[in-house]
């Protein structure tokens, strides 16, 4: 329905797609029952394509984390939504509606996470990472020693700072794409499950 | 499903309340079918309640005005994100996809204006309300020439000033208050009618 | 004195004001021997002028309030020097020498309350004023603690927000309509009663 | 009637004051009537204070500088009001009414000189002098043509940025001694000559 | 000589790590006759320091990029300066001066590239890479007009983008992890090859 | 190797200056083997030669000051950056590399202090300078109240406002006059004594 094509950039045809990339794009669509835009955007680019996967993966699927998913999820929409990147708030904030089984939890958290009912710790670090990604120069000990507070580790830090650094990158190539979410992600888990 | 009460303060009870306050209640309860949460929250103090909707009335109602309803409701998701209001994000961006009839506008507005499909003289009065409400200090001369430059005209101009002056009021008292959004508004108008 | 008309807008008659406003006029007319221009330049729309003045009373007439008069026209002049508005920190400035008999601390608040002679409880008010209007995306539950911990109770918080939030919309108003202060304001009350 | 000594440092007695200093300081009360608080509060260090009043002297006094003393204190007035120094707003404010002979255009700058009655040609230079003093580190090339299409020179240039520069350290010299300016200085040409 | 370690983080030991990861470091000892701390400081998680490198090299080592290595390293040292990243100014000034064979040139663009002795065109370049890196949420279409009228086209941007995007991430890993800036950078290639 | 001239403004001969400025440059020609280019650039106006140096010199080199010489040049480089001043940070990052002994720690104060190896009363006293050079309207009671806590008195406190306020003033006017930093600077003092 939108007014914009998905990109600002050429999209390739799946069939002109290296093998590597065209099956990763069959496995997400299998899976979603239609492809992300920003499978089809990236795939201008096939080389960054791959790394940007690489790094998602690393940093979202990395085995032992403690973060839960609703937790990353939570920290890419208030980033995003700070940095202004509407394909991230709008496909992650679908896939925070997911996995916290909360429909209304992803627009409370991309218009303003300090009126949102997450706990303490999750607030601390979601101040951590909206500092860290919109003012990264005033990051100091100060940040480490409150999220500690809150019962936070080193690893769990640099999981936050990952996904943080990761989708900073992500929001300012979608902006410069132009990237559109589809409009699937609009409307998907709205409806409480009950 | 918010775990927050409606407000911060006490809401009175529907049969303590005066009765042109009740009045206004139920005829938006009829049109509505629910009671957006800003009646509950405001009754609180009564003086405060009808002068708010009073000004509201003046403003978005006001015949002659040129900007459509779609249009008045473009400036106050916009200016209510950068604000970081939720009730009036949520409960506005509800109206935006009433009236717009497009089911993404309001997310993609709320996100960031620049990226949404719509017209660039509609992006000229988008920035300008958002200069209004952010940094009303910086407006000058030169803003109302490049409103004009659009065809926009001093009464079209006062029309923007007032949403956004309004709305920058509502937004403070929604954000003190910590109004919540009713949770209608957050599924209100998403699919398409087709 | 000054070289701009009082109002960027027409400014209407008298005569050809609806009763309830030329009433309301020539009321403060008599009050203060002059008419403030805020009252000549809103008659431009009388809806909007009604709506006005009916939250201005509402908000700073309101019965019960612990805020003295000098208080809110603090609140009045901290956020209207921070939003750039003339006409209210001028108009204002002179009702706050009025009020607290004081001929200098209003020049003191609009240039930084933080270096004004005003006690520790008053700083900590106009600090949340200043964050409310200015950054009201800010504001969270350790602003409410704050206050509380100098004292002020919930619905003194209420009147701080609606002080600053009211006169954040009046200050756009005047902003946009160009509204010049009247030359009475700038010289009212400077000396001291003595 | 201030609160506050004159200084958060000691104030010599003008007995303990080398000569020099002390001749200074008899000369500007002879023709002042009074003793700005600035000799008062720099006299605690004699060698600075020689130099400030040094540097004062060479950036307000420069034979053929074609800014006029109205225009000078326009940029004093304009950046300290922005740099929240209460001391030189009220003060230099005090010397703008006196040399334009306008007695409100000194609190008109001091709140936006956007909204103040002053020429085109007066706009870039206080909007040149507030960028240099609040954000030098964007002033480029496009800032010198702008105050060249606007007529201005490099001479005039070099002097709105020594008024600009010396001023700001003189706002912050004052900040950190929490200087008191004059009670004279706030009543000081407030009516019209006529 | 740094005082701190080289990252906040458990360094491995180099024979505990994988053979690729291995390998990587041990052709850029080879190479540079030092092993760059970004190296050792990744390899506490492997699956991020391959996504890593391979990101990087896609960006900075891509086929058919107009930008030369000179263009990419004052994008790097213009956006980690207004970061704040100690690691990527000191490094990548360093590989700023190997590639412009001007020994000034990286300090001065860390410090305002607006007096740095570079092109139009490259001025153009590092404004569009500080607003995407700084404020991405305020990018526009007059952005890309900007560029296109120095001649850039849309691949060009699209690697300022990723040059931009990257580093922006990188900037944030470093900073996380206090990665330190090896000695060498810091006097690599300060002297004119003569 | 600049590509710019030391100055936009016309920098006179030498066998033209007055005979007190020449004698000055002079002495610092002896001393340094080449001289400054601010000494050559401010001589355009002898009057504010006089003041500056005089200023300088007050500030720079007042007895019984307890902040030792590599303490000042913190301040001056890490305000100097923050304010975009070439010249200042180029050059004073000389002088502070020679004054510390440590060549590494000037390049890591302009990056970003808070993740420079020095104490944690340093960093107090550069966080204060900080917040006096780019926000002075922000300075507060709690400012001082901070400092005194890591062991600075008064008098301290003033030395480091002194030396804020006046390279300040030095950074609008390098960056004004567009003054180039001598080549010798950028080299100086790089490698470590041993």
């Amino acid at each position: 329905m939108s007014q914009f094509p998905i990109s600002r950039y050429p999209v390739p045809d799946l069939d002109a797609l290296p093998a590597d990339i065209l099956s990763r794009i069959l496995a997400v669509q299998e899976k979603a029952r239609f492809i992300p835009n920003v499978f089809l955007t990236l795939a201008h680019r096939p080389e960054e394509f791959r790394a940007f996967f690489a790094y998602h993966d690393a940093i979202m699927e990395r085995e032992g984390s403690t973060l839960s998913p609703t937790e990353k999820e939570m920290i890419v929409v208030a980033t995003s939504a700070a940095n202004g990147c509407q394909y991230c708030v709008v496909a992650h904030g679908a896939l925070l509606r997911v996995f916290s089984k909360k429909p209304q939890l992803a627009d409370q958290i991309a218009v303003n996470y300090l009126h949102a009912p997450i706990s303490e710790k999750q607030k601390a670090m979601l101040a951590f990472a909206l500092k860290l990604s919109r003012t990264p120069e005033l990051v100091a000990q100060s940040d480490y020693d409150q999220l500690k507070s809150h019962g936070y580790d080193d690893e769990d830090i640099l999981d936050m700072a990952g996904i943080t650094a990761f989708f900073g990158l992500s929001n300012r190539m979608a902006i410069v794409t132009n990237m559109q979410a589809n409009s699937e992600f609009y409307t998907m888990a709205r409806e409480s499950k009950s």
